[in-house]
Protein backbone atom coordinates (compact mmCIF):
# COMPACT_ATOMS: atom_id res chain seq x y z
CA UNK A 1 0.00 0.00 0.00
CA UNK A 2 1.33 3.31 -1.17
CA UNK A 3 0.03 7.20 -0.31
CA UNK A 4 0.84 9.19 -3.07
CA UNK A 5 0.59 12.72 -1.55
CA UNK A 6 1.31 16.36 -1.24
CA UNK A 7 1.31 18.87 1.71
CA UNK A 8 -2.48 19.81 2.23
CA UNK A 9 -5.39 19.71 4.70
CA UNK A 10 -6.64 16.65 3.24
CA UNK A 11 -3.24 14.63 2.79
CA UNK A 12 -3.15 15.64 6.82
CA UNK A 13 -6.62 14.24 7.51
CA UNK A 14 -5.44 10.81 6.33
CA UNK A 15 -2.26 10.99 8.49
CA UNK A 16 -4.06 11.63 11.55
CA UNK A 17 -6.31 9.28 10.38
CA UNK A 18 -3.96 6.82 10.18
CA UNK A 19 -2.45 7.18 13.27
CA UNK A 20 -5.46 6.92 15.22
CA UNK A 21 -5.41 3.26 13.62
CA UNK A 22 -1.83 2.64 14.22
CA UNK A 23 -1.66 2.05 10.26
CA UNK A 24 1.43 3.04 8.43
CA UNK A 25 2.36 2.79 4.79
CA UNK A 26 4.94 3.89 2.02
CA UNK A 27 4.67 7.93 1.00
CA UNK A 28 5.17 8.83 -2.66
CA UNK A 29 5.54 12.65 -3.05
CA UNK A 30 3.88 14.16 -5.82
CA UNK A 31 4.95 17.94 -6.70
CA UNK A 32 1.51 19.93 -7.35
CA UNK A 33 3.27 23.19 -7.34
CA UNK A 34 5.34 21.87 -10.54
CA UNK A 35 1.69 20.48 -11.61
CA UNK A 36 2.91 16.72 -11.81
CA UNK A 37 -0.79 15.83 -10.17
CA UNK A 38 -1.65 16.97 -14.16
CA UNK A 39 0.78 14.71 -15.79
CA UNK A 40 -1.03 12.03 -18.14
CA UNK A 41 0.75 9.24 -15.44
CA UNK A 42 -0.60 11.17 -12.93
CA UNK A 43 -4.29 11.59 -13.98
CA UNK A 44 -4.15 7.48 -15.29
CA UNK A 45 -4.04 6.88 -11.34
CA UNK A 46 -6.84 9.26 -10.48
CA UNK A 47 -8.56 11.17 -13.05
CA UNK A 48 -9.14 14.61 -12.01
CA UNK A 49 -5.59 14.95 -10.70
CA UNK A 50 -6.18 15.50 -6.85
CA UNK A 51 -3.97 14.41 -3.97
CA UNK A 52 -3.54 12.07 -1.89
CA UNK A 53 -4.53 8.86 -3.38
CA UNK A 54 -4.15 5.22 -1.88
CA UNK A 55 -2.50 2.53 -4.46
CA UNK A 56 -3.41 -0.91 -2.73
CA UNK A 57 -1.32 -3.86 -3.53
CA UNK A 58 -3.17 -5.33 -6.65
CA UNK A 59 -3.17 -2.01 -7.88
CA UNK A 60 -6.23 -0.16 -7.40
CA UNK A 61 -6.22 3.39 -6.61
CA UNK A 62 -8.71 5.07 -4.44
CA UNK A 63 -8.72 9.18 -4.15
CA UNK A 64 -10.68 11.38 -1.81
CA UNK A 65 -9.07 11.18 1.25
CA UNK A 66 -12.62 10.28 3.16
CA UNK A 67 -12.82 7.36 1.05
CA UNK A 68 -9.26 6.42 1.82
CA UNK A 69 -10.17 6.65 5.51
CA UNK A 70 -13.12 4.66 4.87
CA UNK A 71 -10.91 1.56 3.30
CA UNK A 72 -8.29 2.20 6.14
CA UNK A 73 -11.33 2.20 8.61
CA UNK A 74 -12.15 -1.51 7.23
CA UNK A 75 -8.58 -2.88 7.34
CA UNK A 76 -8.31 -1.63 10.90
CA UNK A 77 -10.99 -3.93 12.14
CA UNK A 78 -8.89 -5.17 15.64
CA UNK A 79 -9.25 -1.58 16.94
CA UNK A 80 -10.13 -1.41 20.37
CA UNK A 81 -11.87 1.78 20.07
CA UNK A 82 -15.29 2.57 18.11
CA UNK A 83 -15.10 2.87 14.54
CA UNK A 84 -14.39 6.84 14.07
CA UNK A 85 -17.23 6.75 10.68
CA UNK A 86 -19.27 5.12 13.87
CA UNK A 87 -21.16 1.92 15.51
CA UNK A 88 -24.11 1.65 14.72
CA UNK A 89 -26.81 3.08 12.05
CA UNK A 90 -27.82 6.19 14.24
CA UNK A 91 -23.82 6.99 14.75
CA UNK A 92 -22.94 6.75 11.29
CA UNK A 93 -25.62 8.97 10.33
CA UNK A 94 -24.91 11.68 12.85
CA UNK A 95 -21.08 11.77 11.98
CA UNK A 96 -21.61 11.34 8.21
CA UNK A 97 -24.12 14.83 8.81
CA UNK A 98 -21.45 16.44 10.54
CA UNK A 99 -18.51 15.59 8.74
CA UNK A 100 -20.84 17.02 5.57
CA UNK A 101 -21.61 20.34 7.53
CA UNK A 102 -17.82 20.73 8.63
CA UNK A 103 -16.90 20.13 4.78
CA UNK A 104 -19.77 22.15 3.04
CA UNK A 105 -20.19 25.09 5.04
CA UNK A 106 -16.81 25.71 6.79
CA UNK A 107 -13.34 23.48 4.98
CA UNK A 108 -15.14 24.25 1.34
CA UNK A 109 -15.95 28.19 2.21
CA UNK A 110 -12.12 28.44 3.65
CA UNK A 111 -11.08 26.86 0.57
CA UNK A 112 -13.10 29.08 -1.76
CA UNK A 113 -11.34 32.41 -0.23
CA UNK A 114 -8.13 30.92 -0.05
CA UNK A 115 -7.89 30.24 -3.55
CA UNK A 116 -10.00 33.16 -4.81
CA UNK A 117 -8.66 35.86 -2.83
CA UNK A 118 -5.01 35.35 -3.35
CA UNK A 119 -5.13 33.12 -6.72
CA UNK A 120 -2.80 30.91 -5.29
CA UNK A 121 -3.41 28.39 -8.33
CA UNK A 122 -4.13 31.39 -11.24
CA UNK A 123 -1.97 29.62 -13.28
CA UNK A 124 -4.71 26.45 -13.68
CA UNK A 125 -7.68 28.30 -12.74
CA UNK A 126 -10.11 31.13 -12.38
CA UNK A 127 -10.09 33.58 -9.35
CA UNK A 128 -12.96 35.86 -8.46
CA UNK A 129 -11.34 37.76 -6.19
CA UNK A 130 -15.31 38.90 -5.05
CA UNK A 131 -16.22 35.27 -4.60
CA UNK A 132 -13.64 34.49 -2.10
CA UNK A 133 -14.87 37.58 0.12
CA UNK A 134 -18.27 36.10 -0.03
CA UNK A 135 -16.69 32.59 1.14
CA UNK A 136 -14.53 34.70 3.73
CA UNK A 137 -17.20 36.06 5.10
CA UNK A 138 -19.83 33.05 5.21
CA UNK A 139 -17.13 30.65 7.00
CA UNK A 140 -16.85 31.46 10.57
CA UNK A 141 -20.90 31.19 10.43
CA UNK A 142 -20.49 27.63 10.39
CA UNK A 143 -18.19 27.75 13.60
CA UNK A 144 -21.17 29.10 15.82
CA UNK A 145 -23.15 26.15 15.02
CA UNK A 146 -20.00 23.43 15.77
CA UNK A 147 -19.56 25.33 19.19
CA UNK A 148 -23.58 25.00 20.26
CA UNK A 149 -22.78 21.19 19.80
CA UNK A 150 -19.60 20.94 21.39
CA UNK A 151 -21.51 23.08 24.55
CA UNK A 152 -23.70 19.95 24.63
CA UNK A 153 -21.42 17.17 23.42
CA UNK A 154 -17.67 16.13 24.23
CA UNK A 155 -16.80 15.72 20.47
CA UNK A 156 -18.29 17.36 17.43
CA UNK A 157 -20.77 14.27 16.64
CA UNK A 158 -21.36 13.14 20.18
CA UNK A 159 -19.55 11.24 22.82
CA UNK A 160 -16.86 9.61 20.86
CA UNK A 161 -13.79 10.73 18.72
CA UNK A 162 -14.70 10.62 14.88
CA UNK A 163 -13.64 12.03 11.57
CA UNK A 164 -16.01 14.92 12.44
CA UNK A 165 -13.45 15.75 14.54
CA UNK A 166 -10.57 15.21 12.28
CA UNK A 167 -12.14 17.57 9.67
CA UNK A 168 -12.44 20.16 11.79
CA UNK A 169 -9.56 20.08 13.17
CA UNK A 170 -7.71 20.35 10.39
CA UNK A 171 -9.90 22.76 8.51
CA UNK A 172 -9.64 25.31 11.44
CA UNK A 173 -5.80 24.48 10.87
CA UNK A 174 -5.74 25.12 7.55
CA UNK A 175 -7.79 28.48 8.03
CA UNK A 176 -5.29 29.56 10.78
CA UNK A 177 -2.65 29.20 8.28
CA UNK A 178 -3.99 30.92 5.08
CA UNK A 179 -5.72 33.61 7.27
CA UNK A 180 -7.83 34.62 5.16
CA UNK A 181 -10.68 34.55 7.04
CA UNK A 182 -11.27 36.22 10.58
CA UNK A 183 -11.71 33.17 13.31
CA UNK A 184 -14.21 34.14 16.17
CA UNK A 185 -13.39 33.18 19.66
CA UNK A 186 -15.86 30.41 20.77
CA UNK A 187 -15.40 29.18 23.99
CA UNK A 188 -16.66 25.31 23.65
CA UNK A 189 -14.84 25.04 20.03
CA UNK A 190 -11.53 26.40 21.78
CA UNK A 191 -12.53 23.52 24.65
CA UNK A 192 -12.56 20.80 22.12
CA UNK A 193 -9.89 21.91 19.91
CA UNK A 194 -7.23 22.35 23.14
CA UNK A 195 -8.39 18.83 23.72
CA UNK A 196 -7.87 17.51 20.08
CA UNK A 197 -4.60 18.62 19.72
CA UNK A 198 -3.43 16.88 22.39
CA UNK A 199 -4.08 13.41 20.50
CA UNK A 200 -0.57 12.20 19.39
CA UNK A 201 -2.41 11.64 16.02
CA UNK A 202 -2.64 15.32 15.70
CA UNK A 203 1.35 15.77 15.83
CA UNK A 204 1.71 12.89 12.91
CA UNK A 205 3.68 13.93 10.13
CA UNK B 1 -40.37 8.18 11.34
CA UNK B 2 -40.77 11.61 9.01
CA UNK B 3 -39.27 13.44 6.57
CA UNK B 4 -38.97 16.99 6.52
CA UNK B 5 -38.73 18.30 2.96
CA UNK B 6 -39.03 20.73 -0.13
CA UNK B 7 -38.60 19.88 -3.66
CA UNK B 8 -35.05 19.65 -4.39
CA UNK B 9 -32.17 17.26 -6.05
CA UNK B 10 -31.20 16.49 -2.15
CA UNK B 11 -35.07 15.51 -1.68
CA UNK B 12 -35.12 13.41 -4.53
CA UNK B 13 -31.67 12.00 -3.64
CA UNK B 14 -33.72 10.85 -0.41
CA UNK B 15 -37.04 9.83 -2.35
CA UNK B 16 -35.19 7.45 -4.81
CA UNK B 17 -32.85 5.62 -2.49
CA UNK B 18 -36.20 4.65 -0.15
CA UNK B 19 -37.90 3.51 -3.09
CA UNK B 20 -34.89 1.33 -3.79
CA UNK B 21 -35.31 0.32 -0.74
CA UNK B 22 -39.41 -0.04 -0.21
CA UNK B 23 -39.43 2.16 2.67
CA UNK B 24 -41.91 4.90 2.97
CA UNK B 25 -42.60 7.64 5.53
CA UNK B 26 -44.45 10.24 6.92
CA UNK B 27 -43.58 13.80 4.32
CA UNK B 28 -43.75 16.66 5.86
CA UNK B 29 -43.25 19.72 3.29
CA UNK B 30 -41.34 22.82 4.02
CA UNK B 31 -41.59 26.04 2.53
CA UNK B 32 -38.14 27.70 1.83
CA UNK B 33 -39.32 30.37 -0.93
CA UNK B 34 -41.16 31.86 2.14
CA UNK B 35 -38.01 31.04 4.69
CA UNK B 36 -39.71 28.75 6.47
CA UNK B 37 -36.69 26.44 7.09
CA UNK B 38 -35.33 29.85 8.65
CA UNK B 39 -38.09 29.83 11.56
CA UNK B 40 -36.70 29.32 15.17
CA UNK B 41 -38.57 26.04 15.24
CA UNK B 42 -37.36 25.04 11.93
CA UNK B 43 -33.40 25.73 13.16
CA UNK B 44 -33.82 23.97 15.86
CA UNK B 45 -34.74 20.69 14.16
CA UNK B 46 -31.63 21.71 12.19
CA UNK B 47 -29.45 24.47 12.73
CA UNK B 48 -27.89 25.08 9.00
CA UNK B 49 -31.72 25.21 7.97
CA UNK B 50 -31.66 23.13 5.46
CA UNK B 51 -33.92 20.61 3.78
CA UNK B 52 -34.37 17.51 3.87
CA UNK B 53 -34.22 16.54 7.72
CA UNK B 54 -35.29 13.22 9.04
CA UNK B 55 -36.84 13.32 12.55
CA UNK B 56 -36.43 9.61 14.26
CA UNK B 57 -39.53 8.58 16.79
CA UNK B 58 -37.46 9.12 19.59
CA UNK B 59 -37.04 12.71 18.65
CA UNK B 60 -33.62 12.43 16.52
CA UNK B 61 -33.24 14.56 13.83
CA UNK B 62 -30.65 13.66 11.16
CA UNK B 63 -29.87 16.25 8.69
CA UNK B 64 -28.21 15.80 5.26
CA UNK B 65 -29.26 13.60 2.76
CA UNK B 66 -26.43 11.49 2.66
CA UNK B 67 -26.53 10.79 6.39
CA UNK B 68 -29.87 10.03 6.02
CA UNK B 69 -29.52 7.50 3.12
CA UNK B 70 -26.69 5.97 5.51
CA UNK B 71 -29.17 5.77 8.54
CA UNK B 72 -31.93 4.30 5.81
CA UNK B 73 -29.42 1.61 4.74
CA UNK B 74 -28.82 0.51 8.39
CA UNK B 75 -32.38 -0.23 9.10
CA UNK B 76 -32.68 -2.08 5.42
CA UNK B 77 -30.58 -4.42 6.44
CA UNK B 78 -32.85 -7.69 5.16
CA UNK B 79 -32.25 -6.24 1.50
CA UNK B 80 -31.48 -8.65 -0.68
CA UNK B 81 -29.68 -6.29 -2.52
CA UNK B 82 -26.02 -5.51 -2.48
CA UNK B 83 -26.09 -2.59 0.13
CA UNK B 84 -25.88 0.89 -1.58
CA UNK B 85 -22.87 2.35 -0.20
CA UNK B 86 -21.21 -0.82 -0.92
CA UNK B 87 -20.30 -4.47 0.52
CA UNK B 88 -16.68 -4.58 1.92
CA UNK B 89 -14.16 -2.41 1.89
CA UNK B 90 -12.72 -1.69 -1.55
CA UNK B 91 -16.42 -1.37 -2.44
CA UNK B 92 -17.61 1.35 -0.09
CA UNK B 93 -14.27 3.38 -0.75
CA UNK B 94 -15.07 3.34 -4.32
CA UNK B 95 -18.45 4.43 -4.12
CA UNK B 96 -17.62 7.42 -1.42
CA UNK B 97 -14.62 8.13 -3.81
CA UNK B 98 -17.40 8.31 -6.98
CA UNK B 99 -19.53 9.88 -4.69
CA UNK B 100 -17.76 12.82 -4.01
CA UNK B 101 -16.32 13.67 -7.55
CA UNK B 102 -20.08 13.96 -8.60
CA UNK B 103 -20.72 16.12 -5.61
CA UNK B 104 -17.69 18.38 -5.75
CA UNK B 105 -17.17 18.47 -9.25
CA UNK B 106 -20.15 18.29 -10.78
CA UNK B 107 -23.32 18.88 -8.48
CA UNK B 108 -21.67 21.72 -6.46
CA UNK B 109 -20.30 23.10 -9.44
CA UNK B 110 -24.37 23.08 -11.06
CA UNK B 111 -25.62 24.72 -8.03
CA UNK B 112 -22.75 27.51 -8.03
CA UNK B 113 -23.82 28.58 -11.74
CA UNK B 114 -27.70 28.37 -10.67
CA UNK B 115 -27.42 30.03 -6.93
CA UNK B 116 -25.26 32.37 -8.40
CA UNK B 117 -26.65 33.31 -12.62
CA UNK B 118 -30.12 33.18 -11.80
CA UNK B 119 -29.63 35.19 -8.36
CA UNK B 120 -32.89 32.26 -6.96
CA UNK B 121 -31.80 33.04 -3.10
CA UNK B 122 -30.62 36.78 -3.52
CA UNK B 123 -33.24 37.83 -0.73
CA UNK B 124 -30.69 35.51 1.62
CA UNK B 125 -27.47 35.30 -0.13
CA UNK B 126 -24.80 37.33 -1.77
CA UNK B 127 -24.29 36.14 -5.83
CA UNK B 128 -21.30 37.01 -8.05
CA UNK B 129 -22.54 36.21 -11.68
CA UNK B 130 -19.01 35.96 -12.14
CA UNK B 131 -18.57 33.03 -10.06
CA UNK B 132 -21.35 31.02 -11.79
CA UNK B 133 -19.91 31.39 -15.04
CA UNK B 134 -17.15 29.87 -13.74
CA UNK B 135 -18.92 27.20 -12.30
CA UNK B 136 -20.99 26.94 -15.47
CA UNK B 137 -17.49 26.06 -17.46
CA UNK B 138 -16.16 24.02 -15.16
CA UNK B 139 -19.41 21.59 -14.22
CA UNK B 140 -19.21 19.94 -18.06
CA UNK B 141 -15.66 18.91 -17.65
CA UNK B 142 -16.21 16.21 -15.28
CA UNK B 143 -18.78 14.74 -16.96
CA UNK B 144 -16.00 13.05 -19.47
CA UNK B 145 -14.61 11.42 -16.64
CA UNK B 146 -17.45 9.70 -15.80
CA UNK B 147 -18.31 8.95 -19.10
CA UNK B 148 -14.87 6.88 -19.44
CA UNK B 149 -15.70 5.33 -16.23
CA UNK B 150 -18.53 4.02 -17.52
CA UNK B 151 -17.29 2.62 -20.72
CA UNK B 152 -15.38 0.02 -18.65
CA UNK B 153 -17.99 -0.35 -16.06
CA UNK B 154 -22.10 -0.45 -15.97
CA UNK B 155 -22.26 1.31 -12.90
CA UNK B 156 -20.43 4.71 -11.56
CA UNK B 157 -18.47 3.22 -8.58
CA UNK B 158 -18.15 -0.94 -11.19
CA UNK B 159 -20.84 -3.35 -11.49
CA UNK B 160 -23.33 -3.00 -9.24
CA UNK B 161 -26.42 0.26 -8.61
CA UNK B 162 -24.84 2.50 -5.78
CA UNK B 163 -25.86 5.97 -3.93
CA UNK B 164 -23.00 7.64 -6.64
CA UNK B 165 -25.65 6.79 -9.64
CA UNK B 166 -28.10 8.05 -7.14
CA UNK B 167 -26.41 11.32 -7.12
CA UNK B 168 -25.06 11.63 -10.82
CA UNK B 169 -28.28 10.99 -11.64
CA UNK B 170 -30.15 13.43 -9.65
CA UNK B 171 -27.22 16.30 -10.21
CA UNK B 172 -28.01 15.57 -14.18
CA UNK B 173 -31.43 15.80 -14.30
CA UNK B 174 -31.32 18.79 -12.31
CA UNK B 175 -28.54 20.88 -14.46
CA UNK B 176 -30.97 20.17 -17.08
CA UNK B 177 -33.80 21.62 -15.52
CA UNK B 178 -32.01 24.72 -14.28
CA UNK B 179 -30.13 25.28 -18.10
CA UNK B 180 -27.59 26.94 -16.75
CA UNK B 181 -25.08 24.81 -17.65
CA UNK B 182 -24.31 23.04 -21.25
CA UNK B 183 -23.98 19.24 -21.04
CA UNK B 184 -22.65 17.55 -23.93
CA UNK B 185 -23.42 14.34 -25.38
CA UNK B 186 -21.42 11.48 -24.00
CA UNK B 187 -22.60 8.31 -25.61
CA UNK B 188 -21.46 6.06 -22.48
CA UNK B 189 -22.86 8.91 -19.85
CA UNK B 190 -25.87 8.39 -22.42
CA UNK B 191 -26.42 4.56 -22.22
CA UNK B 192 -26.14 4.23 -18.42
CA UNK B 193 -28.47 7.40 -17.99
CA UNK B 194 -31.41 5.37 -20.50
CA UNK B 195 -30.46 2.19 -17.79
CA UNK B 196 -31.34 4.05 -14.53
CA UNK B 197 -34.05 6.31 -15.74
CA UNK B 198 -35.95 3.11 -16.45
CA UNK B 199 -35.38 2.00 -12.83
CA UNK B 200 -38.72 2.34 -11.05
CA UNK B 201 -37.44 4.16 -8.33
CA UNK B 202 -36.33 7.37 -10.58
CA UNK B 203 -40.35 7.71 -11.05
CA UNK B 204 -40.53 8.07 -7.13
CA UNK B 205 -41.91 11.08 -5.21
Amino acid sequence: MKLHEAPSPNARRVHIFMSELGIECERVAVDIRAAENLSAEFLAKNPGGRVPVLELDDGTFIGESVAICRYLDSIAANSAAPSMFGHDGVSAAQIEMWQRRVEFNFLLEVAGAFRNITAFFKDRETCVKEWGEVCAERAPKALAVFDAQLAQHEYLAGEHFSIADITLGISIDFAKMVKVVELPELPNLTRWKTQIDARASFSAQ
